[in-house]
């Protein structure tokens, strides 16, 4: 374990991560790694990880907590005197609608999302018109390494969303997809695709006035303005054998709204953390001030197995063990046995965490597109 | 103005600024704009702006100060209990070696470099590999709306650097500049050009292991290893009259020490609050700890005015008049008047900051390659 570990979990979110301040996640020699962060004037420092509060001693305005056996990617609230702060110390995802700290402790088996000694794909942040909120939007488009190299060549398109209160970065920033895509390319894992990813907390405004996310939004942006805009910019095959869509969480909820409802323009499906449901509807004490009902119309796309067998050539679901939503998962187990629909199902360790979803893509850019 | 001044300003840096928040930079019916921030627990929130501190006044655990006459993007540190720390309330963008608190207050000037209703470039990250550094490195490449639809051309090249303590994000994140040569190429005011933003931090080790910037070395990764990789992979016109580099503070050094050096490469060069000589070279009390020496070698360059004027068809020198390192600007004027060394000078109203910056760009794009 090297003692820069934040600054090389961080390496190329440099807006996020700060260079030239001092380490703030260090391993000590009893090889213990224990959070630092300096506070001159405290009177307490304590931290929240993983919804459990640990409390900072402090030695010459150095307050230091040993780190739970946490793994991989781990979001920190930091709280100086109980009111929370973001540390310029550590590094920061936009998660939970806010800037939020992080910390990225290395893994056994997280090779996968690590930047090597391999051709790298390009992330460019893009901007269209959407006709559904009548304004400028933007995303992200991962672009293969082989993308510029060969101008003949026409690829397909996955496009992939993040969950509730993230926004298009998350999925880079702190999933690595763009890592986990150039080394799976680069071992012949998975074919060149490009990723498109979107900011999926679109919003309209209820009767009373306030804005609400409306999951049937971002399922008509990317029908009606994402997918024409794409298509029209890069060289994409149009057709649906070639265009794939997944999502992680709420995400996963929009995947199942759009691709159940345009097998026309899907043929895979993936839902990481994942659900068939928009469970949230009609659930107020779940999500009770952000989120405008959806009917889940799109359930009837169940009906028909066969016709469902064959629009979707991979329909992917996986979900943490300790995933605090996995009863919905389960349940939606059962709406698939009783409707007679197949699907590869995925169990890995972990919560409903970004250490998951970077393993479901993983899992799940191989099986599509060829 | 507007109520959703922070939401406003920072459309499409989601990233760094939280929709879903309460907006923290208000104005009250007053018409005096005054930043609220929560804290259940402090005992004193205070704010540091422009070197400046204001003790903020608590009500119901809301904190609120009023804005002293900024404008645009000014910086904001928040003290709680007497302790810097990061608010998620307000954006954040990367300075002084670590992630920052900012407000942008509207400017009535401020219109060039909005996001507005026109054809829209990209703006891209990259990864190659650095000879220089003998590791990977990525940089910002602005590429302009109309590269696709026109695969037959081939586009100049402005190599764009930020100064001390920021990133290669600073000029998209912070300075706009892809809104700036969005509006400029609309207008028909800039011709459709690339802009490739590399972090300038690129550093060695001093004599006594200590890790230092060294202002040489971003210069040769520029040359050795930057150049190469973009006229590589992208459609660049790869002569001299083609390329320009420009870059404020610290990159206006690295400017001044990779144009004059490499005429070969260079027509155009920009120098933003900026210098001709690596001034902290030799003056220890500037930058004590980081900064390794460079030797000014490329000075020489002024010896033949006439080569000089022949090799740079543009030279742009601007500062604004309240920047608090002027001195070594006005110099700069007596040295090049010594030389005969004629250029284009701004002065513009403002400090050592982002709104000078953003307008520098905004004078100089529209001066080269036509």
């Amino acid at each position: 374990m090297d003692k820069d570990l934040t600054a090389q979990a961080n390496a190329f979110d440099p807006v996020l991560s700060p260079p030239g301040v001092p380490d703030a996640v260090v391993v000590d020699a009893d090889g213990i790694p224990r959070i630092r962060l300096r506070a001159d004037h405290a009177a307490s420092v304590s931290l929240i990880i993983e919804r459990k509060t640990y409390e900072c001693r402090q030695e010459n305005s150095v307050w230091t907590a040993p780190l739970p056996a946490c793994h991989g990617f781990t979001y920190v609230q930091v709280l100086i005197d109980g009111d929370e702060v973001l540390s310029p110390y550590l590094p920061i995802a936009f998660g939970c609608s806010r800037p939020y700290n992080y910390i990225a402790l290395p893994e056994e088996d997280g090779d996968f999302y690590r930047l090597k000694d391999v051709p790298h794909g390009s992330v460019r942040r893009e901007y269209f018109h959407s006709s559904v909120t009548g304004d400028w939007a933007s995303c992200l488009v991962y672009v293969p390494a082989e993308y510029e190299a060969h101008p003949e060549r026409r690829y397909p398109v996955l496009y992939l969303q993040h969950g509730h209160g993230e926004n298009e970065t998350g999925w880079v920033y702190s999933g690595k997809a763009n890592l986990i895509l150039d080394n799976l390319i680069a071992e012949g894992k998975a074919v060149p695709f490009l990723v498109v990813m979107n900011a999926g907390m679109v919003q309209t405004r209820t009767a009373s006035g306030q804005r609400a996310v409306d999951h049937l939004l971002l399922p008509r942006m990317i029908v009606e303005d994402v997918i024409p805009f794409i298509d029209g910019k890069y060289r994409t095959l149009t057709d649906r054998e070639h265009r794939a869509m997944a999502g992680l969480s709420m995400g996963s909820m929009q995947t199942s709204i759009t691709g159940f409802t345009h097998p026309e323009l899907f043929s895979y499906l993936g839902l990481f953390s994942g659900f068939l449901r928009d469970f949230i509807a009609g659930n107020p004490a779940m999500d009770p001030i952000d989120r405008a009902p959806s009917d889940n119309a799109h359930l009837k796309a169940l009906d028909d197995p066969a016709a469902f067998a064959e629009h979707y050539k991979v329909f992917f679901r996986g979900i943490g063990e300790d995933d605090h939503l996995i009863a919905a998962f389960l349940e939606d187990d059962d709406i698939l046995k009783t409707a007679g629909v197949a699907c590869i199902r995925k169990m890995y360790q972990g919560g409903h965490d970004w250490n998951v979803w970077r393993r479901c893509l993983r899992d799940f850019a191989p099986l599509i597109f060829c």
